[in-house]
């Protein structure tokens, strides 16, 4: 039975923004503590960063979000924070998407707990509480900034997974739906999506979790309400989705996804697909498995007149789609899951293949 | 702007009860660490107590639930511990209903903060963090599990009030839905009713929070099904309440009551009535007020064919409504939300005598 933990702390509102010098002040007790920002690259030269409470003795650093976030990212990042600094930050602040977010709680577990990102990649191998972290989502739907996981990609290994602990939770969070305002209208609508996905993933699933479920259904009430409007970006659906997302990620920290997020995760790794991006082009395709979601998806897609590309799997050959399978099979837990512990009886090889090839 | 404050821990499931023994253990570092253990009078002598994971060391007290908790209660009690023990309790347990709840949250804060119970009756003005303190509900409905507030009755002062404060947050719960299984019919209907009224309140209320928001809405879809259907009580609404007194909690921390909770404290203040009953007494003749609201109630008491007392005030005289208006108006932050900032306007002496003399 699990002892589920709640992220700590967690502001909510707009401007919420103006509290963190205040957060961060009383993280600071002597004048050599230094903090660690991890802002996405999309504020970079952005009056947003200029006006972050960022002290001398502070490091910045600009995540990319061209690709997920790898192990090999996260090692790099650690050894460069050793060579310059000689003592643990005073906190972590990860300002941006789930690539962010979840760089900031890798990194964070990193600090305290040494050795390679990839150890840690799995159920509960996290041994210390990371540094201190503070949560600023700048986009809403991967639950990244309540979730107790930090998803990488393991190119060596050709696959992506979490750190699943309750030490990749974030110690507070600041939930500022101003700061979504600038969200492209197709990647707001990828990235929402996720909550809509794996709401519906862990409601459909055979695990059960009273309060998981209460989280999902009101989430889904929200994306659904924000989704079927027609303005899904206008400041009020901004704010709901900000709460979806953040309830979508307490759910499934009591609960599995299903069949979409692996699926996803073998486009992500072969084929460096967004997360967001990867779950929409599985969910379109996906009347089999979830058969009525899969319709309100597409009314979804109409509704908002957003594009999905096509055709992304076309130039793959034999190796690409053995790969594809592969990546997403090893995704054990939530297939079990979603299916029958012998799960590999219906999501054949030819299956999963099939699924890849109309995507 | 709030930093609002979870729980830290949860566990939620049947039989989670089994899990005490070892998050004790965690917390005792030395032989000599003591528990104070608070139980819901309501298991005295039973076989329940019998197995709790109790110490020698440990000190158990069964806390009376004829009346809710004063601050005199929680006074005499302090005093009682303090002469008994020179040290504080590693841990302090409470095992009941929303009386024994708080009894051991006022107890934790009073341990660690000194001085008298009243002295932190009101806004945040509890100095320091109390004492470790697990919370165990044995009935569903006040949210007293998750919210930041323990309600006492200050006699002298002629008013019931809570400590508001972070410190009145639980750090572990276990949320074990079978521990549910004996209340008895009119009590799990008065208490599971609490959820209900304080998120209609919550959400018919001039202050907005869209996190408390959504845990308004979907506890009140919880209670809806629990006292829509045809067995109140069996093992899946029980769970279900249970979640539902959950997510109350957790919403009206984010936000304030309205209208029946001060004339309920008026209730309880002066006549003794309990929390749960009060509300139900009070939302039963709310139709000017709450009107669809107070229409789906008396559904529920229908549906449900529970009793409540009739006539309570019908012997009190003029000094006694004048009594009962008093504790109520003093209320203002939650009557400020549900009407105008100038609330006395609408809810005249006249008014509140009125309503009073109706229940």
């Amino acid at each position: 039975m699990t002892n589920s933990k709640n992220v700590c702390y967690y502001i909510f509102g707009k401007g919420s923004i103006k509290m963190l010098p205040k957060l961060l002040n009383s993280r600071r007790t002597n004048y050599t503590d230094y903090a660690i920002f991890l802002v996405d690259s999309y504020f970079i030269n952005s009056q947003f960063v200029e006006g972050l409470p960022k002290q001398q003795q502070d490091m910045l650093y600009f995540v990319s979000t061209v690709d997920e976030p790898t192990t090999n990212d996260i090692d790099s990042l650690y050894e460069d924070i050793l060579q310059k600094k000689n003592s643990i930050p005073c906190c972590v602040v990860g300002i941006g998407g789930g690539c962010t977010l979840d760089t900031a709680k890798a990194i964070s577990n990193l600090l305290t707990n040494g050795g390679n990102a990839e150890d840690y990649q799995g159920w509960d191998l996290v041994k210390a509480p990371g540094v201190y972290k503070i949560g600023i989502p700048t986009i809403s739907g991967t639950g990244a900034e309540s979730s107790r996981t930090c998803v990488l990609i393991n190119k060596n290994k050709n696959m992506k997974f979490g750190m699943n602990s309750e030490y990749s939770i974030f110690d507070q969070l600041i939930l500022d739906p101003d700061l979504t305002a600038t969200v492209p209208r197709n990647q707001y609508f990828y990235t929402g999506m996720d909550t809509y996905i794996h709401c519906i993933e862990s409601l459909k699933g055979r695990h059960r979790h009273p309060i998981a479920d209460a989280f999902s259904e009101q989430a889904l009430i929200l994306c659904k309400t924000v989704f079927g409007s027609t303005d899904m970006q206008c400041s009020e659906n901004r704010e709901k989705l900000m709460v979806a997302s953040y309830l979508g990620g307490c759910a499934i920290a009591n609960s599995y996804v299903g069949i979409v997020h692996p699926l996803s995760a073998g486009l992500s790794t072969v084929l460096n697909i967004h997360h967001g991006l990867g779950n929409c082009l599985v969910m379109n395709v996906m009347e089999e498995f979830y058969p009525e979601e899969t319709l309100e998806f597409h009314e979804f897609v109409k509704k908002q007149g957003v594009e999905l590309p096509k055709g992304i799997t076309a130039r793959l050959n034999e190796e690409g789609f053995d790969r594809l399978y592969e990546s997403t099979i090893i995704h054990e837990k939530p297939l079990i899951n979603a299916l029958v512990e012998d799960f590999k009886t219906i999501l054949t090889k030819s299956k999963v293949i099939e699924i890849f090839k109309r995507i």
